[in-house]
């Protein structure tokens, strides 16, 4: 299987890109088409002396900065011709670490929504306490209805069925209170519409508040881009101090169940061992790796977008949205 | 100092919040005036003992409900009747657990905002790895304006400077992205007005990501009430959720030095501990409570009614709005 990456998206690109790219050829066999310049890819390799074996390089001359507006992203970045060659054919899926608004705007307009789609989303997926929870939309679409809302509910079922083997996933709407008539204009009557209308593909569970979702209270969080932005980043900051607090206070004579947890802790909150997040709602697969990703975290982003390819998720959200 | 006490609001009264007031006699030697049906608050402390020494009970009919709608609060509430009380100046401060819709609804119909004020805010002291930040609004005000984040701004400024003695807080504005294209219309509208017009009062630092916060980026975090409040519920949420997982999982063979740190974290995430949020905007001193408050919680929300009325949090926020 060939995946393609975007070899100049995030942070620490182009090095942690190609380092993750090799590491994931090495380790999982995959095929990796390199999108970027290709001078400075082949002049990074030579640095840092990284090995491009099972790579190829597809040469795009310009990049998509974060400062960007991406409503006037141009042709050429390695974004938008990584999007040309996952929509030609030339691999199984992309992945980038760059820009979401930018990603999600070219990948609109180069590849489109599936039929019956009003819009794509990003899922997440979060650890918990108990199960991992499908965040969807942890940030792409800042202006939702409730119509889009419930596709969205649909979207995450779809996945947290077909990657995580739920076959009946309980799907909750991020709100600010359990009752019905909480929130405002938009979680009110997406309240009123999931109710209305039982789905056979997910159990509405209602309302759910954020602090209950650590201990794992649903299989899918829905939540527009926005509320769900700010709940996936204030999950992540939280933990990660609380982790770093903890252990600078107790290295010195910290007992080894302790040590376990929280190192066990840590790889559950830790965005570079669950890899990317994918972009639901286009016919193919694309996943969005964190914009401050390391060489282990585009990896696992490369493993992600596999074995979502492997179990053809873009198929089901396809078949979710056709028999709307 | 006289606190009014909503006798009915929560989801343990009227038993904690009378031991809550109890407390609050006996150790800051407040008297208090408790607001709810007289039979009710006497048989409560007559079946569990508790001491109504220092009480002074008004008696109001009805109580306002969380599955309420608030539009349709009634007169007569405990809520209404101790609002009234306040603003005709029979005590200093009130403070309520019970619903947060209905006490905003009420407060503003009771009292009205002082002059310049578009609305009142709720202010919620959160512990950080450094120094506490003021959140502002944390839950209060579902669809703000630009303008009304600005004020929220100037107000949670004027309560950092007056109870948590910092002279010239740093503001930023709780957002999706640091860039200032960053969000909605109405965050990218507030991020323009707040550069556009320095403030004598604070400084604005930008926008702000959810995962900075924990480890101390800014005194004031300016939010609408929606994303302020999701961001406050998961902030709590996976706090605690963390520390009773490694509370558990080391329960046996934890080292006096993690025990203390575990202790000092959930001492500086309990809500119970800092007591509760006050709303800012009116002329007088509104604290409200976590719904889930035990006595600690109430002892300690009257606690900071009182600091706030001692150093005059109203008179301060009236004077940051008339310069407007």
């Amino acid at each position: 299987m060939t995946v393609i990456v975007d070899a100049f998206g995030g942070d620490n690109a182009p090095a942690a890109v190609l380092q993750g790219c090799a590491g994931a050829h090495k380790e999982l066999g995959a095929q990796i088409l390199l999108v970027g310049a290709r001078e400075a890819i082949m002049h990074c390799a030579s640095e840092h002396s990284i090995s491009l074996e099972g790579c190829k390089i597809l040469h795009a001359p310009a990049v998509l900065k974060m400062e960007d507006d991406p409503r006037a992203a141009v042709e050429g970045t390695s974004v938008s011709v990584g999007l040309h060659a996952l929509a030609s054919g030339e691999g199984s899926a992309f992945v980038s670490a760059g820009s979401t608004a930018g990603l999600v705007l070219l990948a609109n307009g180069i590849l489109g929504c599936v039929p019956g789609a009003k819009r794509a989303a990003i899922a997440t997926v979060i650890p918990t306490m108990r199960m991992p929870v499908v965040l969807i939309d942890s940030g792409a679409n800042l202006n939702c209805t409730p119509q889009i809302l419930r596709q969205f509910a649909m979207m995450g079922a779809a996945y947290a069925r077909q990657v995580l083997g739920i076959q009946m996933p309980r799907a909750g709407l991020l709100n600010i209170g359990a009752e019905p008539n909480k929130g405002d204009a938009l979680h009110r009557e997406t309240y009123a519409l999931l109710s209305a209308n039982p789905q056979s593909t997910f159990e509405f569970i209602g309302n759910v508040e954020a602090r209950e979702v650590p201990v794992g209270c649903c299989d899918v969080l829905v939540a527009d881009g926005f509320s769900g932005n700010i709940f996936l980043k204030t999950y992540e900051g939280v933990a990660m101090a609380l982790l770093e607090s903890l252990e600078q206070s107790g290295r010195m004579n910290t007992p080894v169940t302790i040590k376990q947890t929280l190192k066990k802790l840590r790889v559950h909150m830790d965005y570079s061992q669950y890899g990317g997040a994918p972009l639901l709602g286009f016919g193919k697969v694309v996943i969005k790796a964190h914009g401050i990703s390391n060489a282990l975290a585009i990896r696992n982003a490369i493993r992600q977008a596999i074995a979502c390819a492997a179990v053809d998720v873009a198929g089901s959200i396809k078949e979710a949205m056709s028999i709307l």
